[in-house]
């Protein structure tokens, strides 16, 4: 269906993972569409906006074939962005999904995954489809319409090469007090 | 590539449109990726979620083949929901789609689109495929990431259908404040 | 205690009250701090920000000495924004306070509370004290932590005059889940 | 004016201040309004809702002899949230004023002066009045317009006690699109 070239997206390179008892190389997910979030504990933009973002992405397409990860990309302040500080930060803020720590790769430089990536600072939003391609990849904030609209698509294109039909996303409940219901039959 | 069976829309029964010169038929817009946004000037629910979330449906994918019109459906209060008074509302809060009002069957009774959808109240938010089929009608809020993930999932259905790529969905401004950027070189 | 010499209030110039059996004046209110609220129901910021705002300063306010009332000041699109449509807006809108219909002076004219305040526009919060003396006239938006302190001053001088001890603000129910509560003792 | 007996609010314990030169004891603080934002910085109540409120409370009040201070009061956690990584998270977070570090009084035990107060979590906002009096002490979210309100009044007993008046809280820039303004004179 899509003409356009897409690189290979390169194989992570995570020290460890946390908040999952699985390891997740790229390679093993083939298949599958992934979300990658990397993000730093201490950058208020992943906090308030890119985290709670892949959280509300994992809840909403988990079941459904995508696989989002968190992937700590400790770029500057090595020395307090420490994994025992990662596991408190996963702890209190709720983290739901697995978050890889990225290789390290000295003082005042970058990790690994984030130098193979070309990654220019975080959070960056990486989207990877099901045969392994990179189809996004984006510095900074992205609306939760643009982002659920990417994903959809990468999702709907796995799911014809499986030949299976698209599962159903999992609907929300609904706000009840959003709307103007009609209160009695006008007929 | 979905084996579902879908209904077919009915077509609706709009008196008059605004904010636009064409009028618009279901029949017309085969092909197209329809949303449909059924509201009333004067329901809360409609005007701090529904419409603002359908003009950002407008502003990101009205460049990539879909459709988004409003529905002016009176259900209640139809002395002051009036012709004149929906132009005055889509005036100030600068609606940026056509709008359609859904013909008025007599007093205290629902509009004909509204009857033959059954819709149940406003907002109501209606998807139609390519090929003119119901997919979602939905009451009250949605989030922008569900309603992104369908849309787009109509989307690449329609763009298989007629063989082209999909066209790139419009990308947002970034907003620069909201990340942390490599302030220099590591290397 | 304070030197400043304010201008006297105008006297309003309402034609009904609304959402009320009562009929106010300021003359009548002597004695209270009062939040008017100039608003049109078809201006979105006063639909979205003003309104909602004077809702929760009611809320907070209304039980210790603070009077709010909205006033609907109608400067444009007079054939739509009438009085039945104004009592539906009302009722949709859950409005929690009185709310008077500055009276006309003619189509393409200023209301005449509106003419004699020299109001620019809406919406327009005015606040005056317990002797009547106009303290604040803003255009636009304004944040709640100002409000409350302009508001909470205001009400310190009435009840000083009054030589009646400042009564208790309502306190607000807190929300459980936005701390981190010590989870056992430490001792 | 106020009959009513408040408690000297206890010296606190602070063993050392960030983002600042200077060292502040309550006792050398008296005559001034203060606030104190009891805080952690792995509290995600405190990073989404306490801080950014008493940085609001600092850019308005701060010109008004109201004195804001973040206190960082460790109860849990305590080998992660550092001082050196209280230092980042200041930066990070761009903190506009200052913070104390509670003292320490063993792993496991609440730091001295949340001790002291009785302080049940984090957040945790205490106000004090220009005699060293506590006149609230609140565990998580208050509105701001609460406390704006709860604010004012302190400052007003204060400025009463000067026998100044009252200077001007700094007013907000108004924002040009959230109103409706007059376009051309109707007279």
């Amino acid at each position: 269906m899509n003409q356009r070239t897409y690189q290979q997206a390169p194989e992570w390179e995570v020290e460890q993972w946390l908040n999952t008892d699985r390891h997740f190389s790229l390679q093993s997910l083939r298949g599958k569409v992934i979300v990658l979030e990397a993000f730093q504990m201490l950058c208020p933009g992943c906090v308030s906006h890119a985290l709670p973002q892949a959280a509300r992405l994992f809840q909403m397409f988990g079941q459904s074939g995508v696989v989002v990860l968190g992937l700590h990309t400790v770029f500057e302040h090595h020395d307090v962005m420490t994994k025992e500080a990662l596991k408190v930060f996963i702890h209190e803020y709720r983290i739901p999904f697995p978050v890889g720590i990225d290789t390290p790769s000295g003082h005042n430089k970058l990790p690994l995954t984030m130098a193979k990536y070309g990654m220019q600072g975080t959070p960056t939003l990486i989207l990877i489809d099901h045969l392994g391609r990179l189809r996004m990849q984006h510095l900074g904030a992205i609306s939760d319409l643009q982002l659920g609209a990417e994903v959809s698509k990468l999702l709907v294109e796995a799911n014809m090469a499986t030949e299976e039909n698209t599962p159903p996303i999992k609907s929300e409940l609904d706000s009840e007090s959003r709307h103007c219901r009609i209160k009695s039959s006008p007929y």
